[in-house]
């Protein structure tokens, strides 16, 4: 999501002090901290399918730029921002490798993979409800798109293997991804600084999957009556 | 779907009468028809999964926008659709809820499913083939794109929740589709009125699907031999 | 990917020899055979869920197009390749009923389609990287476009039939098809002429591929611990 640096406001950007510099790197962080946390999930997924490196390498980058790619393709944002930032593809290898050469230190997987899982769906829904706002989508649809950017990845990383998506498990998941959204795009529609909005609304999101994950908080399902199978005709 | 109206002919507008003017409030009807058909059916899958209202609103409009974005993108004609038009997500919205809160009224959510699905498909297949023509598609690729509009949403439905995807099934299906396509265009070609060709198509679409549904029509299979199972070395 | 003869070096045509005008037909061959290879492992992958006609060709096209739609759509170069081009469409349709009607000749499908799916991919891993770089895209861009164009088909195809994809199996997969689009790559910057980048990389990316199916070569997988089921709360 790195374009971002290149594309916004070239005006401000002449006048910007040092401190604004400092604030922009920590930005940049942040850009790249949901990237390799995105590509490390993927990593674990492949680490419990027992895949080789270039299986860790695919899914890592599927997972940590699919959702970011389902953006660009949607806006029109065209080639895509991973074919313009190698430095991206280098972070999403390096996490995918760290994962294949340490994943077995520690002690659930899935544990780990619920929490890396979460700090992406965190950053990437506040981050890509912004360069949606920078494209000129309207607010609704740029909380839409950062629902998308937190959660594409997530879904095509479990769809390609056979897992059962995250999302659709019973915690609360794509509520707080669209509550960090909803709360960086109201924030910056107020208006706040960018900074002030991308932190609120990035612990806002991450705080409400925290207590998902460790409370087990859920919406209430559908429970009517479960579901019969397809009459088998395959 | 509704961006038909804001692009297509502006000349034509100046000079329609009233009567025209309903007919086109009848196929703006039609659209949203469409997208409420295939949203409810997503949601009726997202029921047979026990999934929470946020679930049911994800798959709900993954299904009814998914076959028009593949559109879209094909076409190259971004955004896409369903980010200029706030009306259309309402919609999808609202059925999704409606299912949710209704859908254990029903005997059998699965044969309701099947029938609102194919009035779906039905509607796209024609709606699709035409917004492929007004974007310059030849005749056999607006075709083609009209069984990818009518095929995608259900699709992505089907892979994402795990389900046997329904155009796998025995029944027929992309033919029904396809044969509603061809004739729509066959019929603008002709060229009929668009509203004599939209009707026709749509409802020999639905009629060949009704039929695949109520006496198991189906093509003759491939029998040979059933698939034996991958060498399993996952 | 016949497309690269509409836009490819428009000025170097008029001095083109009789020798170069039988190369670009042998090349125009390559792009077929690559089609029809897919399309043809598409159908396999059908015939092994026992479809009707329309679905081989569903599959067969979805196989045969997946991959180079994926890098067109990520280059942003719309409308994409086969809503141009009626005869790739043909020979995708063929393959398909070929199978349709002669699959229970062979003795093992799953071996046959090991095979055309090799063949196919070596062809796009080299074809996909040559229309990156004539699209403007960097080297190790144009490396990663040969990459998906290779395998993005195959997995729809996995995905869509709820098969496990192939690329995640044990044999090598993605590293052939990254050293053909490597080679590719570096032979064309070395510089050498197209047609002998394009066959090198072609052998080396079919002979690796070949090489792992005959001899199950395989890259050393994650081994540490087998995953454990995601907790069932579906």
């Amino acid at each position: 999501m790195a374009q971002r640096a290149k594309r916004g406001w070239p005006a401000a950007r002449c006048r910007r002090s040092s401190v604004l510099a400092a604030l922009d790197i920590a930005l940049r962080l942040l850009d790249w901290l949901g990237i390799a946390a995105f590509a490390a999930s993927g990593a674990l997924v492949a680490s419990r399918k027992q895949m080789d490196a270039v299986g860790f390498i695919l899914i890592a980058t599927v997972t940590g730029f699919g959702g970011g790619t389902l953006r660009d393709l949607l806006l029109g944002r065209t080639p895509v921002f991973w074919l313009q930032t190698p430095e991206l593809l280098a972070i999403a290898v390096g996490a995918a490798l760290m994962v294949f050469f340490a994943a077995h230190l520690v002690e659930s997987r899935f544990r780990v993979l619920l929490w890396v899982d979460a700090a992406g769906m965190a950053l990437y829904a506040v981050l890509g409800a912004e360069i949606a706002l920078l494209a000129g989508a309207d607010p609704w649809a740029a909380v839409l798109l950062g629902v998308v950017t937190a959660t594409g990845g997530g879904i095509l990383r479990d769809v390609i293997c056979g897992e059962l998506p995250l999302i659709l498990r019973r915690e609360i998941y794509i509520t707080a991804a669209a509550a960090g959204a909803v709360a960086y795009v109201a924030l910056r529609l107020a208006p706040l600084p960018r900074d002030a909005a991308l932190v609120s609304g990035l612990l806002l999101a991450f705080g409400i999957r925290a207590a998902a994950i460790i409370r087990g908080w859920s919406l209430p399902p559908y429970r009517a009556r479960p579901a019969r199978e397809y009459p088998d005709r395959r």
